[in-house]
């Protein structure tokens, strides 16, 4: 019986230091690479090439690495019977919530104004007032709620949507109240899977829906977003900016014009860090249950994709 | 009967409207200027000249357009017996808290290395992890009893000290237990009121007593920070950063190096805001207790300075 960590774009250090010492009786195979492929039982996995699983025939549980696992469904190689877990850790949505309020009030508070005042040092007293912000959070899942509930509790004026109704202690929308939603809100927060219906939801056409100028936040998948109606939208004065985490291709390219536009800010995927160590002990917890074949936390439903 | 708004360097027409609408039966002085000097009975003021005040000799109440009272109780031509009270308004918190928020999540993320990357088309995304904080508000009256708890809420490691105990859901020092207090923290919140004993507590000494390095964030008065040894400090590694709304002469003057230097944000003393229509409510609320003869909410104890 081994683990594999497959994971080809991401440093996979930590994760092997967590396993030896957690899991250390049962030996690892880092990548895809092995020549003990019936003895793998396990998956831990990030961003896998196409195929990669095919070969290990035993496989009982794929983990992914990430809150994402659309890496792992639209790899049509994968059999249907085999389980995908994923991780649900508070300190996920620590790292997630604090980076999106971060962003939030860098946009209340004008900080970019401010920074650049300070390049002329120009002491910029009454230039610029705090902005009444409406904020929409888009995708109030396990982070997403997390979020909202946080930026709800420092005062702000928040409202959610997701597909199905929730209970939540600020106005929330569902099903296809969308456009009522979008019609409400000048900062919108992401946080959506990525899914078939989230591919390219971000575009010129629900941007038009929004209370103008919206400030966007994007830090779900990029897929879900479009990056040249984005522009647009910045140019025609529908966004006033935007705070992107994620993008179409990743690393971002370097002839993008978002990396110089001057309302754009740019992070490189961090906004949502996973803590290796709780994500494989989630991972042996997973396992042992499906040895014992009892059912599994956060098993992905193949149909929601999520 | 009238009101004077004295406040020489900000701008007052959102404070008089406010007014106007709110007492339009008592008729206003802006400035100290005026022939009516004999019917001011309440005065709001904000770094009014010394001795600005003295020539009302019917004054009844010194209402503060901000937080701070030192620039009232550093005019020793107010007589006594006139009554300073302050606002003490949740959404002054709002702004003081979202303010001290964002400059702590900006240091914990990395914004600015980020930023500069994004300058240099960088995809930093191994390059900055999540920091580590433990973050300690130095000053936990109204405001930074606000902030402590909101970041305490967001899930950070926090403590407070105060000059007397206080209630918090976090550790807390008091008294004499500055220097336990310091040695602890990375981040270091300023909040403090300005009076003789907080002058110049912002200094090189202090700094040394701080876990290094320490980011700085203080968004008191800018009597309370020398500037020099936050420069020094920063030179010698003791502080990695500061985020200064406040400076110890305002406008920060041209020739300060903290304009240009790289691991200084500088914001002109805007972290908390005032808002006319609750200051405004407040005063005449304020006001009508003084005509009553009755206990004055917030007012200063003038040996205390606050």
């Amino acid at each position: 019986m081994r683990f594999a960590i497959i994971a080809p774009d991401v440093p996979t250090q930590k994760w092997k230091k967590e396993l030896e010492q957690l899991a250390p009786q049962i030996p690892l195979v880092i990548g895809a690479e092995t020549d003990h492929v019936d003895e793998v039982v396990c998956a831990m996995v990030w961003k896998q090439k196409r195929g990669a699983l095919q070969k290990f025939k035993n496989l009982r549980l794929i983990f992914s690495m990430g809150a994402g696992v659309d890496h792992i469904l639209e790899d049509d190689t994968i059999a249907e019977h085999i389980p995908i877990c994923r991780v649900v850790d508070p300190q996920m949505a620590f790292s997630m919530s604090n980076y999106v309020i971060m962003a939030v009030l860098n946009h209340h508070r004008a900080l970019y104004d401010f920074q650049n005042a300070k390049q002329q040092k120009h002491w910029a007293q009454f230039d610029f007032d705090e902005r009444h912000l409406k904020i929409g959070v888009l995708g109030t899942g396990f982070l997403g709620m997390d979020a909202a509930k946080k930026l709800h509790h420092l005062g702000f004026d928040v409202i959610g949507y997701s597909t199905t109704p929730k209970e939540t202690p600020f106005p929330s929308y569902a099903g296809d109240a969308l456009n009522e939603f979008l019609a409400q809100i000048n900062v919108l927060i992401c946080l959506v899977p990525y899914t078939p219906k989230t591919q390219g939801l971000l575009n010129y056409t629900l941007f038009e829906k929004l209370k103008q100028p919206t400030y966007l936040i994007n830090v779900s998948r990029g897929s879900v977003q479009v990056e040249d109606d984005i522009l647009k939208a910045l140019e025609e004065g529908l966004l006033c900016g935007a705070f992107l985490d994620v993008f179409e291709e990743e690393p971002l390219p370097k002839n993008s014009p978002l990396w110089t536009h001057p309302a754009v800010q740019i992070t490189p995927h961090i906004a949502s860090l996973t803590y290796p160590k709780e994500s494989v002990l989630q991972m042996l917890a997973c396992f042992k249950r499906v040895e014992k074949g009892l059912p599994l936390p956060h098993q992905v439903d193949r149909k929601k994709m999520y």
